[in-house]
């Protein structure tokens, strides 16, 4: 039976929630991950050194051995620098979402004033600290990603020493503005490299494969497999995987996210397998975020076998992507 | 209080199902209509006189008076010239719907072959049978309909005097098409006067706001917006309510279709008063589509009133659009 061997793999993109929800599905990432970046969208957000060691704290007690690292972010305000100097060592990134513009996100920034920024994004590029942004506007909901470019361009072109990572994008636009600007840098989520709006409203509509940004269109789709499977240096894996209790996903108001982390691992396989560029998965699954955030993630290497598995039904109350449904890959063996 | 009445108010794109769910839900489009356009998407469909007849006769037992007329159409395939004459007076049109493209078409036409339609179009338009088509491709779901514009142009082309009938248009290149073709006419429900994709997946995903043509973009809302405020002479009124169990709508797989018979003259005034064009409305409800079929309905005069109205969470199982929010008018009186 054909195998695959990857070597610590990394989610660079990845929601934990906390308490109970925390506790029931952090070992599903710790399993098949060697570590991976965890979101600070908690409520209230994650946006102190205190938060960060506790949450830190609570996840490493919820993961059932020491092989997994939870790499830390602090939810983006305007930080003063001696704050950002004190924390740099906890944290490796800080997340910026647009006010209101997904789930736990009304903290966010709601206007993008570069000189009132300017204080903290500065003393971020110093220390490098990467500035990690959900990308999108609050315009027409195709259209989000790619009103924010300019947005992208904007912090680019006037932090040209800053890390900015434009976070599971999803357009053909945000592909583009890799080759266009030298510190800007990408996840794609494997629900990504899959699904188009299609999917998700094409035949019935699909609450499990809804999240934000919502997929696109197929030209979209195209552009970020062209990325993706070629392991653009500058892109990496990060799988935004959300866990919501299914009867907040199967009612008259489905909250976004897809949670993919128990099945993400197989499913970038089969992706992989599929456009026969599985010897380019290790880069984009773990080389590439090695490169470009500078860390050495703890030994894990997972072998995954071409066989047919039924995504289970739930993963303690929250359903998969592709649940009850069959994928190809399988994980074999981790050590 | 402010009010507004309405002469023999017509739904032109009506679905009632059958059994339980008919006798639940057509007193409520009975209620407030004249008359409607009962589609002909059962399982098995409507394909036959003694169907016709057999299921105008179960609407009519369901509805509680006589003030209410259902009429009739044939689900589309190629039908012999003799059957056509021996169907004529017992219908009003027939619904054509592409294999596939929704709801209970699996029975529908697979490829417009022209010469194949040829024998039974040139008796339809000699019969002077209006033609309704769903106009979809089954390509990406926002090209869908636009894509199906070169098939509508077929058909106005091939058979000038037919008169054929875009059902529940939702883009800017169906509304173009009006004033191309002289034989070609419009249905637009009110959902679609209201809604953009926005409103089914910008913000919480919505499976009651979910149907097939899927609600699209903002410049399409405006182009329906243009001519059904104006009440342009080739357009009129199709609510293509269509109810599902509530677990069919709140389920990992949702189906389509909007519930809005119970309230659909409610948003009608609501949107016509909203762009001051209330004047508009007895043309675009009733008034065009006398004219276009050339049908006489039966007298009812609705009157509205301006008031805040909450929606009921449910009408016999079945979950209304707006379901538990507050519309701005109510049905004050039915004579």
């Amino acid at each position: 039976m054909k195998t695959h061997t990857l070597l610590m793999p990394l989610d660079m993109h990845l929601h934990l929630r906390d308490g109970v929800m925390l506790e029931n599905i952090a070992p599903l990432s710790a399993y098949s991950y060697s570590g991976a970046l965890i979101m600070p969208n908690l409520v209230p957000p994650v946006n102190s050194l205190e938060d960060v060691k506790a949450y830190k704290a609570r996840i490493m007690a919820a993961v059932p051995n020491d092989y997994f690292e939870p790499y830390m972010t602090l939810f983006y305000k305007n930080y003063e620098k001696a704050f950002l100097e004190s924390v740099a060592d906890s944290i490796l990134a800080i997340k910026l979402y647009p006010a209101g513009i997904t789930t736990n996100s009304e903290g966010g920034v709601s206007s993008f004033n570069i000189e009132e920024m300017r204080p903290t994004l500065e003393a971020m590029s110093n220390l490098k600290i990467p500035l990690c942004i959900h990308g999108e506007t609050d315009g027409f909901v195709m259209d989000r990603e790619a009103e924010f470019m300019r947005i992208y361009e904007l912090l680019a072109i006037n932090f040209p020493k800053l890390t900015i990572i434009m976070e599971h994008i999803t357009t053909k636009e945000a592909v583009a503005m890799l080759d266009k600007y030298e510190n800007l840098y990408a996840t794609i989520t494997v629900h990504h490299l899959i699904l188009t709006l299609d999917d998700v409203v094409g035949g019935m509509m699909k609450p499990h494969l809804f999240c934000k940004p919502i997929a696109k269109r197929p030209e979209d789709l195209e552009a970020l497999l062209s990325v993706a499977l070629e392991a653009h240096p500058k892109v990496m894996f990060g799988s935004d995987s959300a866990p919501h209790p299914q009867h907040k996903k199967e009612s008259c108001g489905c909250a976004a996210g897809v949670f993919s982390a128990p099945i993400s691992l197989q499913l970038l396989c089969e992706v992989f397998e599929k456009y026969g560029k599985l010897e380019n998965l290790q880069a984009f699954v773990s080389d590439n975020a090695q490169n470009i955030y500078g860390i050495c993630p703890e030994f894990k290497e997972v072998t995954l076998q071409k066989r047919p598995f039924v995504v289970p039904n739930h993963y303690a109350g929250v359903v998969p992507m592709y649940a009850g449904e069959t994928i190809k890959w399988a994980i074999e063996s981790v050590d």
